[in-house]
């Protein structure tokens, strides 16, 4: 009696006492794809060659632990690892961390021009007033002069209550302004960007969506096939978790949408039909996250329409 | 009888029953430093007027409500509130905002480094292990391509776990570690400045205890003036506030420093020398901020060297 059996560094005829008699060994890891061939060669020399079953297998395995196959075993091994390792790398991932790095600019921005603000009111108190979306703030401090700024909001210079300081003082501040606006920069680029991924990654998601909704059923799902996987219901409610558990541990009233409560339909909905449009809304993204799971057509438009014409306002 | 009052818009004269008869109104604020020439100019009419008690002045005021007055009279008080405010911004302020920032680009630099190293592992794992300093990983990142870090590390390329990105993936990491190096390049600039400040402001309390602790010592006290005020056991345990109270409340040893633990002459000391080596600091850091407030010489040398011949390890 005796067996073959193969593993990632050869092919084996193994005799009754388990011991390791003829040996093929493979080249490289692209001869185990072929490793029927190599089998093939050892079912010549003992045509009746069965193969191993399970309690044989263990007792075969302790061979591969000896000096002369061990280093190759492990080598191959690590190979194998690592390839896997490179592959498991797919494009959920890059949507994951650029929606994360998004969230971070977010944050780190608003810390930064939060300071800009309050060491720039020490020179200009006027236009922390006058201006309040922290981009055009950044923008401003980092592209103009203060004289500049004080004639585009028609205020003389003497009317300041700002100090008057020193140049070297005033660079120092658009320093941080230049840092703090190349940061808004930066993140409308990862939002192209992110875009473009998800233009081909799940393009009916997109469709139906848009990028900031999109990626944040993303983030919570953190993969497309989970996102698939996930019934309408869930979906529907993602981003509402705090509520949920309140429904489910108080009794509270039960949460009718989660981060889609910000789609466009759901808002522009009345507030007592909102929960049936939310119902609708998370059905469709559901259908579309599957086509584009499983690489279906382009129908986010079709989707969309249906949608629209369903709850256009009369 | 008759009275003499000056208040911001003028000087007046006024009679037994309080009413304004003569009037020498001012042209602007530099007037009203000089209203002992207007009074003259008054006096000289009625030299028996005498000065307003607090009950008559403040039935006097209430002729400043009316039209002809209040209008001038606002008028000039915004101005003097406005040149307080100009004026009440001064070195403390500005050193107090470059130590809020360096620590803000601190926490910061370091959201967007962290986010930056998860990012690049999808690529290029190795580098994360390889180089610990979230300083030189951006600036790496920010400058090398792959392909050369990899060659730096002695990895060949088909070795590394990372995945293969594709160029638009690699670029966009690319422009988040640029931004990430650049807020650490921002933190460098701010303390050249800060130390630039301080050099002026308070250059004994910079030669005693450096940039790094003298920022905090003056982030705890908020002012120099206040800094100056505090006993040198206060200044001795700045930083140490919560050992401090756990020790009135629950009667835990008492700290014996706080933010001057860092300082090298404390952490030089053996250990149960260190409290009294950081008693002695504080009292020569007391007397340095002294003499900054009161802008007196420049002593700290010789405060320093008395105190590191002091405690001279033999």
């Amino acid at each position: 009696m005796s067996y073959i059996y193969s593993n990632i560094i050869g092919s084996f005829l193994i005799d009754d006492e388990l011991n390791i008699t003829k040996e093929e060994l493979f080249k490289s890891l692209d001869d185990y794809k072929n490793k029927e061939k190599f089998e093939k060669k050892l079912a010549k020399k003992s045509p009746k060659a069965k193969r191993l079953n399970k309690k044989q297998l263990t007792k075969v395995l302790v061979h591969f632990k000896e000096k002369k196959y061990f280093n190759e075993y492990y080598k191959r091994n690590l190979e194998i690892t690592k390839k896997a390792i490179r592959k498991a790398v797919n494009v959920d991932n890059l949507i994951l961390q650029t929606i994360s790095n998004v969230n971070d600019l977010d944050k780190t921005s608003n810390v930064l021009v939060k300071r800009l603000r309050d060491w720039y009111n020490l020179t200009f108190p006027e236009l922390d007033k006058a201006i309040g979306d922290h981009e055009k703030y950044a923008e401003l401090v980092a592209t103009k002069t203060k004289k500049e700024l004080l004639k585009d909001l028609g205020i003389k210079e003497e009317d300041s209550m700002g100090a008057k300081l020193e140049k070297q003082d005033q660079d120092e501040i658009k320093l941080l302004a230049v840092e703090a606006y190349s940061l808004y920069k930066l993140r409308k680029a990862h939002e192209v960007y992110l875009k473009k991924l998800m233009e081909k990654h799940c393009p009916n998601l997109l469709e139906i969506c848009g990028v900031t909704i999109g990626a944040k059923l993303f983030e919570h799902a953190k993969t497309l096939r989970h996102l698939a996987l996930l019934p309408s219901s869930t979906i529907q409610l993602l981003g509402a978790e705090k509520a949920l558990f309140r429904h489910i541990k108080t009794g509270a009233p039960p949460p009718k949408y989660g981060v889609i409560f910000t789609h466009p339909l759901v808002q522009r909905a009345w507030r007592k039909d909102q929960g049936r449009v939310a119902r609708s809304l998370a059905s469709k993204i559901s259908i579309a996250v599957r086509v584009d799971f499983f690489k279906g057509e382009f129908i986010g438009d079709k989707l969309k329409k249906e949608l629209e014409t369903k709850f256009r306002r009369k």
